[in-house]
């Protein structure tokens, strides 16, 4: 069982529409179990075909190996194409936004979700490119929300905590957000999807993002804070403190012990949506549906599921990198190379939508490609 | 006119399907004066409209200049979807080849030609991906091809001659292979294609474009010449001494008066496709159409297209940043920023097209994407 810790905790201590247990294992705890690592046979079988393939060894560049990860992920080569795609934008407000580390109000959060509901915002615009379906799904957002088409509501709180005053969610709300990302991913493969990709929307959350990179890679503050949606001097600067502080405040000792503390990490500094994004790709993996990750919300959230199951990373791919610092800190801590690199820094899911077609491509070359043999094309002569 | 150069030269000297005068003017002529550079109106518009909309300024990275340089090209904000896309596979042989600048043997080039017919390669797997047509265009393979659905034949000759031995092309033969190109953008055109991908086939082709970047650019062999589908280091080695007898032979020294004499240049050290490509740039950008460029050949290629039109470049987008070190040269001298950077060295315009739905995707922001006055969403607060 995956321990809450924490005072008056328990594995069923906040009943909610997502949160329930199982036989003996929670919702959490099955999905983790049921997460396979890549298997070796289909990654060799999948680098063996790339070879085999009419094009130079190798010419494929960085998309030989998403291509090779697929299969492994999929334990079968050539793995599944892996479309279509589903994007979640689980959207939720931040306690910290109280510090002023972003020169956006708080209010933009329920705003921009009605703009991803009337289909106005990027993240639809690169969605409509891809064939991509957009679900938002409230998950933390400090306000109620009408029912309406594409939102999906499984709010947790109304907002987290503040996170430099201490943790910013409760265990138990933590294990609530991440079992409605869970139902999130089983949901949307349910409808269809065969890729999953992970949106975000939460005004001060690359805050929290910073702190949960801190916490589980060691680095410092100074080196994984960014500007987010454009923080000035100033703002970076307190901004930096305050994720300085909120470890302290949290007992966190940046590098130690985050990993064996998983849920309480996330807890003590992430957020309610990044606590969701975690569960959403365990649950992917779990269903053996591949993740693109999106940006350093991803990529936080990533290191939170690491910790709670290593092996996820395998199903995983790096849709970008965007212009955050910490962001390229997590990728290389999950050792995940971003397909696209832009300097986008604006999150819903934006990079890893750009991602998808680069992926299908690397896919369908497995599945589609002729050989050597079959084209009757001459091999290159060996030195 | 554009001067032609060379003894026994003349504008209609070598007459063929698709070369000819048009009034006073060559087609190349018409087709460079056709040329407009952007409209400055259409970038003030579109780089205005970017900040209106419902994102922080700046945070779609890469892609806003995307979007606002093709608004320029078309000369109206926001610019038409570029899409559907179509890509031209131009093929040729060279005789620089009988030096042992490539591992495989010349015939690939036919049976190369005869995989794209047949869907089998990379190129087909990525088109459908991103629903492109494929147009295979052989002007100049080295043997003679059947007729075949998606073949045009636009044979100039049976490959060029060596270029380390003298000129690899006569003038007329450099100017008939543009003027191919040029049809092909147009016939494209006239099908409905609202965006041009270059795609290239010819064994050995590195080495020519290595040679024109030398040439373009002023740079020395040594850093330029790369390993293009995988030459080993005494073939590589050897590579490098073919392009600088190759200039040496050809009278021309680095980077002084190419561009003055890019017909010339290109004639010299050129391939049949790099010729034929050039066309295509300069025929897509006549008609306002984008046209994203594939790897170091469409580089190499590029280079000579905006000798001979400066402006061309406008309304070229670079699709990736291939292995081989030339293209980098050769973009930077074009002054423009590739949007895939994965590896990729394999040319067939693998590059171009994985690029093309980001392009689409950054222009659908512009055409798709709500403002902040029409979402209702608040703005930042400047500090």
């Amino acid at each position: 069982m995956i321990a809450l810790g924490g005072e008056g905790a328990g594995r069923s201590a906040r009943p909610g529409a997502f949160h329930g247990t199982l036989g003996d294992m929670t919702i959490l705890e099955r999905t983790v179990a049921a997460i396979s690592p890549a298997d070796p046979a289909a990654l060799a079988e999948a680098r063996a075909h790339q070879d085999n393939l009419t094009k130079p060894r190798g010419a494929l560049g960085a998309l030989e190996e998403v291509a090779v990860r697929l299969a492994g992920a999929a334990a079968v080569c050539p793995p599944p194409l892996p479309a279509p795609a589903a994007l979640a934008i689980f959207a939720a407000d931040h306690g910290v936004h109280a510090q002023g580390v972003s020169p956006w109000p708080r209010e933009v959060t329920v705003q921009m979700v009605g703009n991803f509901l009337a289909g106005g915002a990027v993240a639809n615009a690169f969605a409509a490119q891809v064939g991509a379906s957009v679900t938002v799904v409230d998950v933390g957002v400090a306000a109620d929300l009408d029912p309406a088409p594409g939102l999906t509501i499984g709010k947790v709180a109304y907002g987290t905590a503040d996170l430099s005053l201490g943790p910013a969610m409760t265990p138990e709300q933590a294990l609530a957000a991440l079992e409605t990302g869970v139902a999130m991913a089983r949901d949307l493969v349910d409808q269809g999807a065969r890729c999953l990709i992970t949106g975000d929307m939460g005004i001060a959350n690359t805050t929290a993002s910073a702190a949960l990179i801190c916490a589980f890679t060691g680095r410092d503050a100074a080196v994984v804070t960014g500007r987010g949606t454009g923080a000035d001097d100033e703002t970076l600067a307190r901004k930096i403190e305050v994720v300085r502080r909120a470890l302290r405040v949290n007992g966190l000792s940046p590098g130690v012990g985050a990993s064996a503390r998983g849920l309480e990490t996330l807890a003590a500094v992430g957020g309610l949506e990044h606590a969701a994004i975690a569960g959403f790709i365990l649950g992917g993996a779990a269903l053996r549906v591949p993740v693109i990750l999106d940006g350093v919300i991803a990529g936080s959230a990533a290191l939170a599921a690491a910790a709670l199951a290593p092996r996820v990373v395998d199903h995983c791919v790096a849709g970008h990198r965007s212009a955050e610092p910490g962001h390229a800190v997590a990728l290389a801590h999950l050792g995940l190379r971003p397909l696209v690199e832009l300097e986008l820094r604006l999150g819903e899911g934006t990079g890893g939508l750009l991602a998808h077609p680069l992926v299908c491509a690397a896919v369908r070359v497995m599945r589609e490609v002729a050989t050597f043999d079959s084209a009757g094309v001459s091999e290159k002569k060996e030195g």
